[in-house]
């Protein structure tokens, strides 16, 4: 879908002529369980993201199982095609943990015992009130010419060798912790010494609610095309995304080049930006709520909590959230959040007089200043065609004691998780927007 | 690491000898967001289970960017080894979006639009009130001879495709949701009526609160090293699970070898086991309170909504779920849920007895049957050495109008979303160890 902003990546994933290509990673995976689907390869994400702060490039990914046959083979390719090789997992103990042994038989190179390494390991064991199983003396067995990469963690160490010329292997065990201390501790700076960190990254994301990814990219088309820093659209859980990022000679310069764009994306697309980075719509709203000294509470009726729970997410939201009422039941809107019987008879719990009440309701119970309520139909049942699953209201109380209200009709097939979280964000968006 | 019980690939993994092999699929995943490290490769995952549990042979996995030489280049390697090629990624409507095209090229095939898929297209637009951007044209083009597959959920069609003997290729949207459904509406039953599924493997999914794996992993030892069924620990989000596994001839046969295995479990565990499959605390809550016509409401304070999410995560919780107060600030546990100020100043918010009241309050409040209720130090700051972050108290209000609480010490270093999702499971398990 997305364009690589900036990194080398980028540049030659747009273009066919490649000449000279730039030396590039290939991130290999060595392990039966994730062909099984039993664990989730947050290695190759964590890596692949490394790789991409670091500026070096990389084109291919390999999961493959613990089988010296294709760890060969999908070797083989690799090296056909990248300079670097990382590997992970396969560095255990057992039997099935072949990845070492494997990459020496390929090569042709014999191993070697690192008394120093079998030392380390045993003193491991002996931390832990346990003696070494004869089966991890294999862990100290090492190709001759491998550098040891160390674990401080665990009792695989890892390996730096090339065995033939522009050709680095490094490999990790598949345990993540012990993976990442090892990249930061060994990997990277091995890879700053060795020529293959020659610029600076930096990014930053600009958040965005209320404007889907393609209305927002065709507002800041303009931006798309250009080259350095790049902008590039993405979208995730219902909100839109603009990555800029920008290879410069040093973090300041980066942060030089990247903040005109920053702005003139925030000028261009105006309130419908809500953040950047590591910000929420929850954090977003609480820091508006502390510039203005003022507290809210929630009514929530199909989302049954989620409102108070994305507000609560938020250390320390106890300075501006009081708290609220989950009316779950038409009964706790009636007697607790003081809405009217008739009103429900009339209108329906689903609509836009409730969903003001339960605002004006909440604000009155919980004295505070704003209120938010969620009122609206998460299905899969109880829809009707008047008012379909996805239909939500959100109700605002605000601090001179009016109430408002927003009508959203989410798409029904989404399902209902997918609208209770739409529902509880929008809410959030609209108190954001009445506070700005 | 680990060995697969029960499928084909844990037998060829194992075996160099392979001849000759059975038919094999490989996962192929375009998207250069992937190769940047933005999103968890959470589709390889899902497919590599599924194809375990429908055991069909898997031995790679590849992750290429939105480049169409390197995807065909992917394809070639891939075409060499396996015979059923599933894609993900480069569906949509941008022009990077390449996946269609590029297997079109490569296998030298015309595109033809489909009017059908067309009209679909443009109808989900109108659906949202939207027209459709000319550029979603292209997702109703599809290489001539290839099978639409389906999305029910979104714009993008998949296809089925055999371009020469030998090799079928399948390719799905990047977005989950939309995959899984495709997979599973026609995907699936595909490879059943075309012979890629021969023999049955079914697997049942026993799920724990209240013991680790570890301790869940000594207690069943026997069962672990058994063969056909296999048992396998497994743990995700503070609870433990055990998979029974088993290969057979049919369904009934497959179902006939689990049940005496899960009986000797669940005899041996006793109540930890709360449920099997797709149960989560909250779905077996809510069908306990449901047999005992039964009503429950929630008083929360560090979970600040949380535990009703996870109630109302159920459709149709209304029928046992009334709602509940979110009691944040100690001000709404006094003038909400009749707390005594008292009790707050002598032992604390967080305190057994705070959590009883809390509960007392809300179900007198809310007219039910039960009602809980968690008052805890989530963190990060907040926690001192008499009451450290993770101390959490659980409240519960039974019908005779008695109220119970439990103590809990959850690891505070685990963080504050951790603590928080603990606290609110643990409610659940609570009231269900009350209900059976």
């Amino acid at each position: 879908m997305t364009q690589n902003p900036v990194s080398q990546l980028a540049v030659t994933e747009q273009s066919d002529y490649q000449s000279p290509a730039p030396p590039s990673a290939e991130i290999i995976c060595v392990g039966t369980e994730l062909l099984l689907g039993d664990i989730l390869n947050g290695n190759a994400q964590f890596l692949a993201k490394e790789l991409a702060g670091l500026g070096i490039a990389h084109y291919y990914q390999t999961v493959v199982g613990d089988n010296p046959a294709r760890i060969q083979q999908a070797v083989t390719i690799a090296q056909g095609r990248s300079q670097l090789l990382l590997f992970t997992g396969g560095l255990g103990p057992t039997p099935d943990d072949l990845t070492i042994e494997t990459l020496a038989d390929l090569f042709d190179t014999p191993l070697v015992e690192h008394p120093d390494l079998m030392a380390d390991i045993e003193a491991k064991f002996t931390a832990r009130g346990r003696s070494m199983p004869p089966s991890n003396r294999k862990q100290a067995l090492l190709p001759v010419g491998a550098l040891v990469l160390p674990n401080p963690q665990g009792t695989a160490p890892g390996i730096i060798w090339s065995p033939c010329p522009h050709l680095t292997l490094m490999t990790f065990p598949g345990v993540p912790r012990e993976m990442q201390a090892m990249w930061r501790a060994t990997a990277v700076p091995y890879l700053h010494s060795h020529g293959w960190v020659t610029t600076t990254i930096v990014s930053r994301m600009l958040r965005f609610w209320g404007i889907s990814e393609s209305a927002l990219a065709e507002q800041v088309a303009p931006y798309l095309s250009q080259d350095n820093p790049t902008v590039a659209p993405y979208a995730s859980k219902g909100e839109a995304k603009l990555r800029i990022s920008v290879r410069a000679d040093s973090t300041a310069a980066a942060l030089a080049q990247i903040e005109p764009v920053e702005s003139g994306l925030r000028a261009l697309v105006g309130d419908d930006c809500y953040g950047a980075d590591e910000d929420s719509l929850a954090s977003v709203v609480g820091s508006l709520l502390l510039q203005r000294q003022q507290t809210v509470a929630v009514a929530e009726s199909c989302t049954g909590g989620g409102l108070g729970q994305l507000l609560t997410d938020i250390a320390g939201s106890s300075a501006y959230f009081h708290g609220g009422v989950i009316a779950y039941d038409n009964r706790v809107k009636v007697n607790l959040l003081q809405v009217e019987a008739t009103a429900i008879a009339d209108q329906g719990a689903v609509s836009a007089i409730v969903a003001e009440q339960m605002a004006l309701g909440a604000r009155a119970l919980l004295h505070t200043d704003w209120a938010l309520s969620i009122t609206g139909i998460a299905g899969p049942g109880g829809g009707t065609p008047a008012k379909p699953v996805g239909l939500v209201y959100i109700g605002l109380a605000t601090p001179s004691g009016e109430a408002i209200s927003y009508r959203h009709e989410f798409s029904g097939y989404r399902g209902r998780d997918w609208i209770r979280h739409l529902s509880a964000q929008s809410a959030l968006d609209a108190l954001r927007r009445n506070l700005l």
